[in-house]
């Protein structure tokens, strides 16, 4: 199988790890174009899910060290997995929008919080990060396989889109402290950027929150801020289940 | 300044990065062994801070471009520190314990957490990442600088120290969920690997506690359920603030 180290225009993003493949194989076995296994592979136990997948589906499989080196260059990746790109449509209900996020690893990071939590759409504005990034894919553990991103042109259009949503941006000198906020569904958590926040005019819209912490730090990483709202948001759909 | 390439068996680390380099120089100047510039660092009010605080407390600076070329694989690095290695000692109150911890970044985002939630004392149980590791203190964001880590030999050393704290082991199998849990104080939230989370005997030190998500994901990511963790168990010390 051919691969070459991925670029944004490419039609096909790369799933590095047996872990991140098998979410793709087992959740979205249609997105994947073709699996790869380094020689030295040794679990067979994987590699038999692997095969079994594959056959059943006809995706091609093949055994091949080179492509590791062009792609990898952790030593602990033995599996690609070829994922063809499709753009992605949010449904209603409750979103997680990111406005200006940049870092590949971040943005997977929120997709496995999100994935984990139950929140499957995000809408990302861009200048963004691009979602597809492998980076993106492997920091997500392969939830880039669960979760739908949408990438709308401005937050105004994905305002008009979704206006029934209650927006919640998150701050850091929003008004309300998340633990004394209700959030109402449908909700939309609203972060920016990782080092610059949200634009100061995301505070005429919604409900601006703020996660409070000491003045020992300027802010929470982006993901465990995100992670944190997303906690709080939907810990009363858990609460039957304990 | 002479520098090298990190090893866990130095004196010194490094503070790669001007906000990182800032935190050691307003927090903890005692540890700065020295700070180096890069010819091409051009941001004067930076600088400005940088020169003050060394001349009064006496840190050499340099300008110097070939150290960057052996420390800083990242191209926005500008300022290095070079940091004094001194071993922690845990205050008593309220803890985090992190057991067999294994990835360095991991490490400093939940320094910084743990920073921005008030818990200045982190206790490590190895095998572990050493918290020292340059790529954990520029996760941290300097953060590092504000929190006192002790490494135990066993977590029963670690309990004998501290007898009278409560201690909540966070696991998948706990036996209630965290919104349903009451921290109390003095506490001590404890976490395992990122890839095996706490030994099965955990179960039975204390009251586990469990996150609870859905079956998209295997488990949260360690900064991550460290965080919600650290945001649960502070924000009633938050309540008077809002």
């Amino acid at each position: 199988m051919k691969v070459a180290r991925y670029k944004k225009e490419d039609d096909i993003t790369y799933a590095l790890g047996a872990t991140v493949v098998m979410e793709y194989l087992n959740n979205r076995p249609d997105l994947v174009a073709g699996v790869i296994l380094h020689p030295k592979f040794s679990s067979e136990d994987t590699i038999g899910k692997i095969e079994k997948i594959c056959s059943e589906r006809k995706i091609p499989l093949e055994t091949e060290e080179k492509p590791f080196n062009i792609l990898s260059q952790k030593e602990n990746c033995f599996v690609i997995g070829v994922i063809r790109k499709v753009g992605g449509q949010l449904a209603s209900g409750n979103h997680v929008v990111l406005v200006n996020p940049s870092n590949a690893g971040n943005m997977g990071t929120i997709m496995r919080s999100c994935a984990g939590f139950g929140i499957l759409d995000i809408a990302v504005i861009p200048p963004a990060v691009d979602h597809f990034d492998p980076k993106t894919v492997r920091a997500s553990m392969g939830a880039s396989a669960r979760v739908n991103i949408e990438v709308f042109e401005t937050f105004d259009d994905y305002r008009k889109r979704f206006p029934d949503n209650n927006i919640y941006p998150f701050m850091l000198d929003g008004s309300t402290l998340l633990q004394d906020t209700d959030i109402e569904e449908p909700f939309s958590l609203v972060f920016g950027n990782e080092a610059t926040g949200l634009p100061s005019d995301y505070s005429k819209i919604g409900r601006p929150v703020r996660i409070e912490h000491t003045d020992n730090i300027d802010s929470l990483n982006l993901p465990i801020a995100a992670s944190i709202a997303l906690y709080a948001s939907t810990k009363k759909i858990f609460s039957g289940k304990a």
